[in-house]
């Protein structure tokens, strides 16, 4: 199984010393259940739903193939939300028209599963990511692609919460990636996948 | 400092069940060192110098740039050494030309390092990376790259050479990607920029 994971410094696992983040973590411990699994790591830093539209499709496709088993996660959002000179770097109507049209295209090529956006630690910007992440779900149960809310579990997570705030404000470290590597390990659409 | 590792399935670390090939060691390793470690993975499975060449740049412009400290580590080679209905999937002289391209380009932007194509559980092609790796060094001394070979000293590998055969006849599995990340670790070129 081969699969693109497409997103920001989260995908990445920007902080964490493993070198993992919770992609990597999560394709480790599918090798327990699957031969052999080819893991394309897409995050980059710093990027809005409207970076990821712009090139998401042209990195995917020299990676997948319907030829093969090949399978798509998205995870972004927090960057949209962020403050940069008086208003968001992205409305959130963009975000969503955005979030739309990747998840549309991506659909029509491959099986598709979309995470959400986790909090950080500035209690305004979190209202916005917490939004964000509600009208994200939304979405995907309009065009039918499984929904993981990583905001609510991961704003009452001690490890994370706290890593977060040590370390630069956005990431974790290893544990907390290890926290949200939990949450897709256990989440029944991930699960399918495995079978 | 963000690292871009581009090239082929060896540097995406296929079969690896850790996840973290010979690229993700070696970042792991530097975490020691720096602060942090912005891994940016993009080897991708079958791809040729001329594949490569097409996709790099666009890859890399989103992911480094001269604001951070940014560089690049380049690895192909095996893939264009395949025999493909009757001839090589890149001759040689392509295969040095597009090397010649990449780099030159590469060296105007960031600092750049070139690893060599490995050894596979395959006589005849073994011939061609071996001469492809040696003309490779040749390129790099010229351009003035570091260039570390690792043909040689995973031929002699018994570990490299028994994990390939056993898998499939390409890739390691966890020994001999952490054998290759120790050939990086040592080098020179790869210490100095870790100081």
């Amino acid at each position: 199984m081969r699969i693109c994971f497409v997103g920001d410094s989260f995908v990445n696992g920007v902080g964490d010393p493993s070198c993992l983040g919770w992609t990597g973590r999560i394709c480790v411990d599918a090798y327990q259940y699957k031969d052999e699994i080819t893991y394309y790591n897409l995050g980059i830093r710093r990027e809005t739903s409207a970076d990821i539209l712009k090139r998401w499709l042209a990195e995917v496709s020299c990676r997948l193939s319907p030829e093969y088993d090949s399978r798509l996660v998205f995870s972004f959002g927090v960057n949209d939300t962020t403050i940069e000179r008086g208003k968001t770097r992205v409305s959130l109507l963009d975000s969503l028209n955005n979030t739309r049209q990747i998840l549309t295209v991506a659909l029509s090529r491959f099986p598709v599963l979309m995470i959400g956006p986790p909090p950080i630690a500035d209690v305004e910007q979190n209202q916005r990511i917490g939004e964000l992440s509600q009208q994200m779900r939304l979405i995907c149960e309009r065009v039918n692609i499984p929904y993981l809310d990583v905001f609510i579990p991961l704003k009452s997570s001690w490890v994370w919460m706290s890593e977060v705030e040590n370390y630069d404000g956005a990431h974790p470290r290893l544990a907390g990636y290890a926290e949200w590597a939990n949450l897709v390990k256990s989440w029944w659409a991930w699960q399918a996948w495995l079978k």
